[in-house]
């Protein structure tokens, strides 16, 4: 059996004509009700400034020399200019043009020209967290800013992190069909010879799809970065059973891959996509690849060794899924609509999903189901 | 007389207001019912792909290593990107991303994960053939395919064939127009010295314009290049009786020049302008510029030691009209419709001609014949 | 005394919710029945063409080899081309294309091919005036073309001029309540040190409103630029004296520094924002600097020696300025409107004379007064 075959139970999961899944899903928004990482720890020195976005939005990171990083919206109240070219000072920032200064809520606590009692509005502020080397915003409702996202494996010392990412102009959606349908490995035959995926099945939840599969190797050489994460093998031909489970859960993603033997994931990756422009076509992507040292310090020195093939084996990956899946938004954008022919039941089920989790349309017709 | 006169069957012939002349003739779309240059022959190589356009339609030309160039669509059915990406396998192309594959005639042959009996719908295929050099595609109704149009010199073994083109970032009908009206010489005053054209008069069908002109030069001296092609004139100020015939007939443009003796043209010039872009304005030109072998041996040296001296002055020529062309649509687009005030009545016919033979504008009101 | 105070009669003056100064007025067009320089007269060499734009129309400016320079549409009246790329000949130009020809008030004077008396209809012409190195149109009606600015120093040989400008992308509005808020100098603070702006008061006319300051240095040193216009000062904690008067006078700015003593202005600098696109998003600032020449040889020397020095720092100066409101105007596409909170009644109220000077918005709504 080399071919995916979908039992009945999968076919009759994907949404039928008239629901949600008629909806252009590359049009969705993302949901803001979720934390999301709009920066790197280590590109936020203190007593300095960055400005990133979110969906359109300009924030502004703060890093005071003591205390906990804030996050504002980046722009001052009176001229509506970007604060992140301002001084900070102290546990605030002060506007670069009239100087006009905000606190770590966004209050305006400052006019050098204004007496004290004539102090106008201020900016919002955005509820901001800093965990695993990445800076969160919480950009909708702070009172719904409970459930911080489990990072799993990248906070835990067994593990060693590769911190990775990039701009890509697509949707995010693109993104996460992308990683979930494993029959695009033709995509990498160049860097992972030829590998033959084995679908296992799928469990659906209300805000999460997972799908499982194995691999074959049935012609080509392991690489080296490959080699890395599993260890080598000795046959090329040999039936494979570790298991990759590929998880989206709004709006994140994971990849876990245990070894036939079972126990802790060798692999463990956690993957956001963050909308940068208001349209959502780009986004960036902030992703933690976690990968369990071996017992001993033999095997910790051949992780150290493998690590610089990681690490070029992975960009090789990311490089050409960036490049198809900004094909995909290019298509999409000349098409004007979804013309798409998804043939894989999963991959119907995962767009429906993250449509049904967005933000709903502007002046889309509730959805009927037929 | 060195001024045009237009006699009183050429005003007649001029549309009035309230024709087809009177619709912007810059927004009217070429019509897609005739057989339209796409790519050099040697820009394709065997075993390869190459990504064209054709008024906004993305196109895949295919060369197998053995068989005949065959055009599609160029994107996936399934995910919609570009099929010039994949892999020519025999007579078939191969999608990069999941390894869908479609044969010269767009069907979907293979799926790797799908059983055959569940083969998706394919993409569109294009009539397709190879003639002097280019690839031709027919982008309209396939059934009315059977009109190829005739190069004539380029084909023919007396001639020797320069092949040239470039974008030129205009609508098609700036350069029939450039073409035909040969008063625009005082554009090349650098090039040309000063002659002046002589018009003689039109001849005008249903979907064709011909106007025939003679040339006196006035002042400066003959180029290197134009000698290349007449031979060289001993004075400057003999009245020249060489014919150069221009001829639209849709949506090719000639130019015949026979030398006073009459015979054979001694150049004849075949071209073609495809629209690249939807809307029209981004044009490929493909020109085949076929010059008669001169008699002898001694008559072919010179044409060979005269060549490069041709390409340089054709260069030259092209390169200011492609700048004023561009200067017109740029204007064009700047004023959002049509102010010229043309005083050559066949460019006015040439320009209703050009609106006539398009496809109707959408929307456009029938227009009444006052 | 160190903050801005607002008497009660400045407070009166901010229009109320409902007027014209709730109109945005970074949408407001500048209006055309004013004289506006286009260029410098060093950019425009005898015989030459100049390609210029006022609000998106191209304007050619013409300098035949004697006589005055003219302005005309800058587009043949044929197929539009512009007329800049053609022969200045005698006191016409002759258009690149097919050479129709145009005098200095636009009429077309020849068309190489057609007889005299069928010659079309020419180009509009703009009253053109040469002044202080500048040259200027008048876009409006030419019937109310009689008041040229007043450009005072400029004019005057005890003054010597610094010719400077730049484009800007931003509105108009901007740069005048950039100079008029001297509040911004915390923008300059690298480059001036900390001063403290002293408001004195305002006076306001129909279409001009005028602002005086002082000036106190509370920390840095005096830069050798502010030296070279005001004389060294032995401490930095003197409360100086001379004060400084910014007028905006539709639609021009002058910025004069009258020294503690009194008498001419020893500094005296003459704006003006010319927009070059249709919406007004990008202007072209042309400035004239005069510095009053000091009496005696020493003093002579010392300003030469200061000059570079000078043009330096306003260099700087006018770099950061640039910078800010064109993220101002940046912030205004973002917003796509006005969320200003202007604290400062004079900006209020230079903001609604600009807009009320201006061209009425089309579709606006007429102001109401509550």
């Amino acid at each position: 059996m080399d071919s995916i075959t979908f039992n009945t139970d999968d076919t009759a999961a994907v949404p039928p004509p008239g629901t949600v899944a008629n909806i252009d899903a590359r049009r969705v928004k993302i949901h803001p009700d979720h934390w999301y990482p709009v920066a790197w720890s280590r590109e936020l020195k203190a007593g300095k400034t960055l400005a990133v976005r979110f969906a359109g939005d300009p924030v502004v990171l703060v890093r005071p020399k003591e205390g906990a990083v804030f996050a504002l919206e980046n722009r001052c109240a009176h001229r509506q200019v970007p604060l992140d070219a301002g001084v900070v000072s102290g546990c605030a920032i002060r506007c670069s043009y009239h100087g006009w200064t905000y606190d770590a809520a966004g209050n305006c606590i400052d006019v050098p020209y204004l007496g004290k009692g004539k102090l106008p509005n201020g900016v919002k502020a955005y509820p901001c967290r800093e965990e695993a080397g990445l800076i969160f915003i919480f950009p909708g409702d702070a009172e719904k800013s409970d459930n911080f996202p489990n990072l799993a494996a990248a906070a835990n010392p067994d593990y060693k992190v590769r911190r990775f990412g990039r701009m890509v102009a697509c949707h995010y959606s693109f993104m996460h069909e992308n990683l979930m349908d494993m029959n695009h490995q033709f995509l990498h035959r160049k860097q992972m010879g030829q590998i033959r995926p084995r679908y296992l099945g799928r469990k659906l939840g209300e805000d999460w799809l997972e799908v499982q599969y194995t691999f074959a190797r049935t012609a080509g050489k392991q690489p080296l970065g490959e080699a890395a994460v599993f260890g080598g093998r000795r046959t090329a031909d040999v039936n494979d059973r570790d298991v990759m489970t590929i998880r989206t859960e709004y709006p994140y993603q994971t990849l876990r891959i245990v070894a036939a033997g079972g126990g802790e994931p060798v692999m463990d990756l956690w993957i956001s996509y963050v909308p940068q422009d208001k349209a959502q076509k780009t986004i960036r992507t902030f992703g933690l690849l976690s990968i369990h040292k071996p017992g001993g310090m033999l095997g910790r020195a051949a992780l150290s060794i493998g690590w610089p093939f990681l690490v070029m084996f992975t960009e090789r990956i990311f490089k050409e899924d960036r490049w198809i899946v900004e094909a995909e938004q290019a298509a999409h954008d000349a098409q004007d609509g979804n013309w798409n022919q998804e043939v894989f039941p999963v991959i119907r089920e995962l767009t429906a999903l993250l449509a049904s989790c967005g933000l709903p349309l502007e002046g889309a017709v509730e959805p009927m189901v037929l």
